[in-house]
């Protein structure tokens, strides 16, 4: 039955930003705020706000924060599309081009669910640096999706 | 300096076909016809046209001949950008999300650069049927691209 | 309760050979013909005999060929594994690196599955060409298994 | 010339260490503390060891901090290799599958190398839990070897 109504679960960024908070409070920790801007449609937009304590000397992002950032965002959409039934999803593979140095900046994650079935999800991943264009990195992930509740 | 004049090489549809089948005349043999339908602009459109030999029982395309297409699509876009100079681009990673079981029909890749920098290029692969808006697979490769001539 | 009995099905070489004759019949059409050497043990060994038909102008194996043995390979480690109910496996992930241009031979790939859960089995390959030690390519591929049959 | 010579650079353990810290004091920061077990003859062993603020609140490693000890423990086998010439390495790819959900305990990289070329090394990663067998994640990982000095 959930497969056929999963369009579209209605949850705004202010309710799924509180389901972070309460499922994955350990999140925040360790890299720069990571924040919600926009979710649903088969999709979403995240934000890594820029944090003295991300950067490498260079001044850049360094790998696991980009490796972050994208994780976060590939479950957000996926949440978006599903709702709380999927907040047991776990991700299974993780393929990450790095393309370009990051300039010093907020880090975007633009998510784009490529398939959500039944058992998994694929999206596609485009971070970039807020006001910069180009990419830096481009990232696929595969979740394997919590099996549907039974129906009594 | 070929770095700064490389963008766009001027080489139409029918002038890459013309190469592809001077330098791999074995690429149209053991799967369906292989046709450039656009090139440049940083991408290219490929067709794979259906052909009995490349059909599994169920009538679908086999991953091989999936992954044959996007390599194709690929190489071809990268050759619009960078002209001959990249007749030796090797593809040296490639990762494919195989989506859903494609329909008969020919097989479609539309392809993206997401980086072509000196001595890598990246892009992305979204295949489809013809006719049919889903995705049947995406991928993302790698090549390798040759050093640019010395001047002398 | 397949879950805990699967390790080892006792299916052997001319019993996975026969299996795949009979449901893949094609895979046998447009590349040198495929072998399975060994298979078990969380496993399998598989080998391309060289073909004219697969052979590139320097005659060297071609990408989609070393693809199409990979994932033959996998598929068998996972047959070994699991039995005849695995039959409807599927591909949902391929991750090639491509190391060297193979010399002219048979090319062997050599299979490890590194998990095999309830619903998904991920596998690394490793492909050289015979009597060569080096890697030409090396793989990772993920399938998804069938749901188990239920009890009644 | 280099190519040809760059079979161990006799860097010791000790020596590694003292490079890592010289050139990356950040990497210490945000995870548990990152220690070279083993480096040379084509691979590399790293370990991380626990920390609080790396863990779930079911007490496991998170996906991006084993992103960043399979990184780290690439990087390490490279520079073993190469020696301080490859300094300049940068990760262009990193595939990881996540396989269990690891148990509570430090976490170990063994690194092998599958080819470290002129222009590029690409690595296999297998991470398991310090005393358990089992791997929890398995990653290939590429990186782009800095062009080698010019002879005068």
């Amino acid at each position: 039955m959930a497969e056929h109504e999963d369009k579209g679960t209605g949850l705004s960024v202010g309710q799924l930003t509180a389901l972070m908070e309460e499922h994955f409070p350990q999140l925040q920790e360790g890299s720069g705020r990571l924040e919600i801007e926009a979710a649903g449609g088969g999709g979403a937009r995240v934000r890594m706000h820029q944090d003295v304590r991300m950067l490498r000397p260079g001044g850049t992002v360094s790998g696991p924060m980009m490796f972050k950032l994208a994780d976060f965002g590939v479950y957000v959409a996926i949440l978006a599309d599903r709702g709380t039934a999927a907040l047991q999803a776990v991700t299974t593979n993780m393929t990450m081009n790095f393309l370009s140095r990051p300039a010093p900046g907020d880090l975007i994650a633009q998510v784009k669910l490529l398939k959500i079935g039944r058992r998994l999800a694929v999206a596609e991943v485009a971070l970039h640096v807020s006001d910069a264009p180009d990419l830096v990195a481009h990232a696929t992930a595969t979740y394997a999706l919590p099996p549907p509740a039974r129906t009594p």
